[in-house]
C-alpha cells in the first residue's frame, strides 16, 4: 500500500488531525471493520432483525455472531472480535441498569446505542487510546416500536432501515437499497427481511454460506428475541428461498461486479 | 496537498504554536467542520431560527440535523457527528441544570453556548487531547430576547445577525450578507427568515435540497422551540418561493462562481 | 518565514530553553497577540481607561472589545479570544472572590492582574499545557488610586502609565510616547484621554476606524465603569476632535511609516 | 527479516492502527507465542484435556507445562512464560473468588476464561502497556459440561473442539484437523484423544519427545483434573501407541513438510 | 550561534544529562539569567544590601526591582520576571509561615533561601517541567546577623559577601572583587557599600543609569529592611559620590574591557 | 557493536515487541546480567546452597555477595548491585510477612521467589520503567525440603537443579552440566556441593579465586542457613581440594575454550 | 567528544539499556560526579572521618564541604551541589526518624546510607526522572563501631575502608591504596588518617590547597563528630607535616602522571 507523503506522521494518534481536518486513525480503524465477516440489521413491518456470517472450522465450536444484550434486544458486529466483545459486555451491562435501576421493563434501545458510541467516541478523543476497531450493530424493540442503530469507530450512532458492514459490504448495500428503493419497512414482512438479510451477507460473501455459518436474531413486536442459524428449522425454507434470489441478483450483477472482488485477506477475529 | 516546509512539525498538537503565533491543529479542525453538510442561523424580527441539510438514503432513517436543547433553545452543527451529538448532549445536561438546579424557566442562552465553547476551548489546552472537530450554532429565546451564536473549534462564541457553517459555506454566507447589509434582524419576518435559510442552504449545496432533506428549528418571542422539515405543511409554502430566489441569485452570480465550486469531498458524519 | 536551523526543535514546547536562554513558545505566543485588534490602556488625572476596536461585520452582531471585571474594573485584550474570554471570566470570578470573601468593597485591581498572570505563568511551566495567546490591559480605580495592568502569555503584569498592544501596535505606541514624553498622567484629561486612545488605536489600525467600531471603558474616581462605543453621545464629539489629531500625526509620520505598513494578516479571533 | 518501509513506525504501540487496519504489536506478540513450545487441548466425549511439551535439561528442575486452575479447571500456555504465569495466578485467583465469593462448587470456565482475555484486551487499549505475549488454553468441566477455550494476546477468547499453540503449530493442527474433520468430540474415547494430543505435539516438535517431556492435565465428567506426565503408569501405554500413529502421519507427509520445517529459533521461556 | 553536533539532543530536557554530565536545560536557564538587568548583593559591618537596575520608560509606571519579603528581609532577581515574581511570592508566603507557624519574630534567612532553592531545583528533576529562569538574591538579617544569599537555576543556594548578577555581570564583579580582595564586610560602612553597589550596577550597565533607576533594598542590624531608589534624599549624595569612582574605575580599565561589551540584546523583563 | 538496521527502534522500551515477537530490552538487561561476577547455586542430597565470588580491593571492606533472606533462606545475584539490592530487600520484608503475618516458621521458598518475580515482571509491562538489570538465586529449606528458584530480569521463576550466572557463566554450566548429567542433586553431598560450587565459579573466573573472595551459603535440612568465605576454618579444605578439580577441567578443555575467553569488561557493581 | 554512532539514542533516559546492557544516562550522571571537587573518607584505629576541599573566593563565603548528619555521622559529596544538599537535608531527616520515632540514640549509619541510595536508585528507575549528579560519602559511629559508606548515582551502597571521589579521584586513590595496601585502618591512627586526607586531596588537585580550604568531619567512637578546616589549630600542625608526604609522592609519581593531569573544567557547584 502506497503511503502518500503528505500523510505520514498524521496518522498515529487518534489526537491529530491531518491538514484535510482528517482523523486518520478512526480511517484506519474503519479498515479493520471493512475485513470483518458481513453483519446485517433490517427493519420490517413489526420488528426488526440483524444477521451474520460466522467463521467456521473442522476444529473450532461454533462461534457466535448474533449477541443477546436485553430480552427485547440484540446486537452483531464486524471488525476486531475482542473489542467487539468488549463492547457486548457494556451494552448488556447498561441493559441491566436501566432494567434494575431505572426500573424498565423495556429499555429504551438508542440509550445503549448512545452508550456504546460514548465509549467509542472517547476513545478517539485522548491520546494514549486508541479508536475501536469495531462497528457494532444494535437492534431492539422498545415501547416505541422497532429499533436498529450503527456504531462507528469514530463514535457516532446512526439509525438505519437496513444495513450491512464488514467485508465487502458495499456489494451487500447495493442488494439492500435496491430493495428499499421502493419498499419501505412497513412493506417487509419478517420471512422477507430474513431472506433478504441471507442474500446480503450471500452477496457480501461472494457466495451461500452454509445455513449453519448464517445466525439471525429477530425481534417481533412484543415477543423476546430469539438467536437462531439459518439450519434450524424455523428458517430452513428461507435460506433454500434465499437462493434463488442471491442466483438472479448474482446474474445480473456478474458483468460489472466480477473483477472487484477482493482477495479479501482473512487477518481478522 | 502541498504542506510548506516551515509548517512540518508544529501542526501535531493543540498546544504548539507556529513561528507564527497559529495553532494549526485548530485550524485542521476547521477544515472538519468545513467539509460538513450546510448548516445555518438566522435572527429575525421576533425570533430565531436554525436550519440544516440531513443526509438522505434509501437505507438511513432520516438523520436530525436541529436538536432541541431545551424548551426555547435549539441548536445545529457541522463537522464530526459524534463530535457534535457529544457537545449536543452536554448542553442539554447544562439547560436542564440551569432549569432545575438554578430554578431558571428560560435558561440564558449565552450561558449555554459559553459552556459548550469552554469545553471545546479545554481541548485546545491540554496535550493528550485533540480539538473539537465541529462548531455548533445555539439559538434560543431568553428573558432578554432572542439570541443566536456560533462555537467555533478554536473555543470562542460569537453572536451573529446571521450565518452559515459547513461545505462551501463562503457561498452561503454571500447570500445572508447579500440581505443583511440593507436589514437588520428587525425588518425580517419569521417567513422571511425560514426563505433565507433554504437559499443560504441550497446556495451552499449548490442546488436545491428536497424539502425533506432541509431541517428548521425555529422560536419565536414566547413560544416553545418547533423542529419541522420543509416537506411540512407549515413550510412548504416557504420552500416553493425560495426556489425562484435560489433561482435568481443563482443566475446573477452563475459567472463567476461557477468554476470555483469544488467537487465537495464527502468524508464527513 | 525563515526558521533559522538552529532554532529548530526548541520551540515545540514551553518547558525548553534554546541555548540562547529563550523560551520560544512564548515568543510565539506573542505573534499570537501582535495579530489581534488594537487595544490600549491610558492612566489620566482623576481615572484609567482601555480601549478597543472591535470588528464589525453586516452578519456579526456588535463584539465586545472591552469587559466589565468589576463594579469599578475594566479589561481588554488582543489575542486568541477564546483564552482572552477565559481569563476574563477568572478575573470575575477572583473579583467576586475578593468582593464577597473578603469583603472588600473595593476589590485590588493588583491582585486581580496577578491572580490573571499567574494562571498565564503557570502554563508557560509545566509541559502538556501552552502559553495562553493572550495579553490582557485591566484596569481599575481601587482604594488607592486608579490603576493600569498588562498581563503577558510569559506571565509577567507590568504597571504602565499607557500603553498598547496588538497588530502595528508599535505605531500606536510611538504616538503614545509622543505623549507621555512630556506628560504625566497627572497632567492629561478624560477628555485627552480618550482623544488618545482614539488616535493611538487609529494610527495602529493605519486609518479611523467608524465611531462605533471603538469601545472605551474608562473609571474616573469614585465612579463605577462605565463602557461605551465612541458613537455614543457623550463622546461623539471627542472622536470628532482625534480626526484633526490623526491627521497631524500621520502627515507627520508618513514619510517614514509609509513602507513599513505590513499587509496585516487577519487570522485572529 | 525485512520491513517494508510502509510498516515503519506503525508498529511501535499497541494503540495505532495501520492503514489497513491492523494493530501490529498484537501480530508480534503473537509471534512470541509462536515460538513458544506447542501446548494444545482435545475435547472428548466426556471430558476435556490440554497437554505440551515441557523443557527438560540436566541442570533444570522439571518445568511445569500444565497447572491446575481449580479443582475441575487446568490450563497450559506457549509464548512467554512470565507472561504466562502472572495470567495463571489471575485465572487461580478468579476461580477461587467464584468458588468462595460467588459460593460456586464448580465454576464456570468461560467466566474464567473471558477474566484472563479482559486483561489481555486491556494490555492492548492503553499507550504505555504492551500485548501479554502468550496464549492461553483454559480446559475445565462446569455444570454444563467439558469446556476448551483459547485466549490470544489481542484479548479474544474462543471456544475450540480441539487445537495447538507454539511453534510449529501449523503442522500439529493439520494433523488434528484430519482427526476431527471426521470426527466430533462426541466420538472420542480419553484414551484416544491423550493419543492424539501426544502425536499432534510431536508433529509439532518434529519427533516424539521424550514421555516425561509431555505432559497432560485432563478432566472427565465429575472427577477433579489430573495432571500427569506421559511416562505415569496410566499413560505410558498410550504413548507408546502414539509413536506409530507419528510415524505413520510423518511417513505420509514427509514429502510435502520436510524442508519447510525451521530450525526453530530457541529464543522463548 | 552554532550548536556543536554532539549536544544535539542532550539539551531537550533537565532530566537528560550529555555525555560529559552536564544538565544543558540548567545552563541555557542560566542565559536567561545572563540577559537580565544586573542585580547584587553586599554584606557590609554592620547589615546587607541588594540593589538593582530597573527599567524605565515614559510609557512604564516605575518597575520594582528589588522585594521585601519579611520586615528584615528583602530580595532582588535576574533573569524572566514571571519567574522571579512567582518565587518572590512564595518567599513571601514562607516568611509568613515562618513568622505565624512557628512564631519566628526575625524568620531564618536562610530556612527561606533554601525554600526558594528547593523549588527551583524540583523543577530541575522532574520530566514535564522546567529550570526557571531566574536567580534570585535573597538578604536579611536575623538573630544570627546579616545573610546575603545567591540562588542559581540549578537549585543550589550560596552564601556570599558580595556579588552580581545579569548581563555583563562579569564586568560588575571584577569591581566587586577589587574591593573584597583587600576588605571584608567588616571593614565595610553602609555608605561605602551603597556606593559599591551603585558603581558596580553601572559597571556592568557601561554608563551611570539615572539616579531613579537605581533601587536599593538595606537592612542594618536591628531596622527593619528600607527599600529606596538612589534620587532619594538619603542616597542621593552616595549616587554622586560614585559617580567618581565609577569614571575612575572605566578609565583604568578601558582599555582590556572596551571591545568586549556585548550589544547586550534586550530580550527579557 | 554492530545494530542491525531491522532492530533499530524496536529496543527503546520494554513495552514495544520487535516484528520477530522479542522484548529487546529484557535481552539488553540480561546482558547486565552476563557482566556481573559469578552465582551459582546448588541443590544437594540433604540441602542446598549458593556460592558467589564477590568484589576485594585494598579500599573496600568486604562485600557480601551473599544475602540472608530468612533463618532458611538465602539468595545470591549478578548484574547491576543497586537493583539487587533492592530486590533483596523486597525478599526479607516479603519473608517477614509470610513469618508473622501468616504465623510460618518455615516461610515457602517459592512464595518468596515469586514476589520477587512478580516485581521484576511488572517493570517489563509498563512504560516508564526498565527490566530490572538482575538475576537473582533464591535458595532454602521449607516444609517440603530444600528448594533453588532463580529469577530472570523478564520475571520468570526457574526451578534449578544447578546453575550459574554472571560473567562467562557459560564455560561454568558446563561443568556443572558434567557433574549433573551422571549424579542427581540425591546423590551430591553437602562437601561435593561446595567443591562443585568453588570449580563452577572459578571456571566462570578462569582462575581460582582467593578463597576470601568466595562466599558461600548453605542451608541443610533442618539447619538455619549459614554464610561462610572460603577461608573460613570449615571450607578450606574443601577450597584446596578444589583446585585439583578446577585444574583437571581446565587443562581438559583448555584448548578449545582457550582463545574464547573474554577480556571481560569490568563495568558492573 | 565523540559520540560512537551505536550509542546514539540509547543514553536519552535512565529506564532504557543500550545493546551491551548498560545505562548510559547513569554513566553520564557520574561524570558529573567526576567534575566536582575532591572528596574523601578514611577508617582509622578508633574512629572514621571524611574530609573535602571548599570552593573559596573574595567574594563568596566560606562553603560547607562536610555535612553533619547527626550527632555521631558526617557526610561529604561531590557532583551537583543542588543534588547534593538535597540528599543531605534527606539524610538528616531520616537520621532524626530513627533517634526520634524508633528511639535510637545512635542511629545507625548503614540505615541512613541505604535511605539515601534507595532515593539515588528510584531516580534511576522511573522515565521521567534523572540519576542524581551526585555521590555522597557517610562516615558515622553506631553501636557496631565506626563505618564509612559510598553512595553512587546508580544507587548503590558501598561500604569502604578508605576512597576519594571528584575530579582527578584516580590520583588520590592511587596515595590511598598505597597506604591501606600495607596497613588495615586498625593501624591508622586520627592523626594519620587526618594527614593522608589532606595529602589524598591535594593530590587529587594537583597542589595543596590552602589549609582553610580543607575541610575535616571526624569522628572518634564515643565523642560527637566535630567538623574543622585545616587552618584550626587542632589540625595546623598535622597539615604542615601533610606538605613533606604531598611532596614526596609528588616526586615519586611525577614522571607517569606529568601529562595526564586534565586542564579541569570548573563546572561543576
Amino acid at each position: 500500500m502506497f503511503v502518500p507523503p503528505e500523510r505520514a506522521g498524521y496518522d498515529r494518534t487518534p489526537v491529530m488531525y491531518d491538514p484535510r481536518g482528517r482523523i486518520l486513525q478512526i480511517l484506519y480503524a474503519r479498515r479493520a471493520v471493512s475485513q470483518g465477516t458481513p453483519s446485517c440489521g433490517i427493519l420490517f413491518k413489526d420488528g426488526v432483525l440483524v444477521a451474520g456470517r460466522r467463521k467456521m472450522s473442522a476444529l473450532l465450536m461454533p462461534n457466535r455472531k448474533v449477541f443477546q444484550i436485553d430480552e427485547y434486544i440484540v446486537a452483531t458486529f464486524a471488525g476486531y472480535s475482542s473489542d467487539g466483545i468488549f463492547l457486548i459486555e457494556q451494552a448488556r451491562d447498561r441493559a441491566a441498569t436501566l432494567r434494575f435501576v431505572y426500573g424498565s421493563d423495556r429499555p429504551d434501545v438508542y440509550l445503549i446505542a448512545r452508550y456504546i458510541s460514548s465509549i467509542m467516541h472517547q476513545a478517539t478523543l485522548y491520546a494514549g487510546l486508541r479508536p475501536l476497531g469495531v462497528s457494532i450493530v444494535i437492534a431492539g424493540s422498545d415501547l416505541s416500536g422497532p429499533k436498529l442503530y450503527f456504531n462507528d469507530p469514530g463514535g457516532s450512532t446512526v439509525a438505519w432501515k437496513a444495513g450491512i458492514i464488514g467485508r465487502n459490504a458495499q456489494a451487500g448495500e447495493e442488494f439492500l437499497e435496491h430493495i428499499f428503493r421502493s419498499n419501505g419497512p412497513e412493506s417487509i414482512s419478517l420471512e422477507d427481511a430474513i431472506k433478504y438479510a441471507i442474500v446480503a451477507i450471500s452477496v457480501a460473501s461472494g457466495k451461500m454460506p452454509s445455513p449453519s455459518e448464517i445466525e439471525i436474531g429477530c425481534i417481533r413486536l412484543d415477543e423476546p428475541a430469539k438467536i437462531l442459524t439459518a439450519d434450524h428449522a424455523e428458517i430452513k425454507d428461507l435460506y433454500d428461498a434465499s437462493i434463488e434470489i442471491f442466483n438472479e441478483w448474482k446474474s445480473k450483477h456478474r458483468r460489472e461486479r466480477g473483477e472487484e472482488e477482493e482477495e479479501a485477506e482473512e487477518e481478522e477475529e
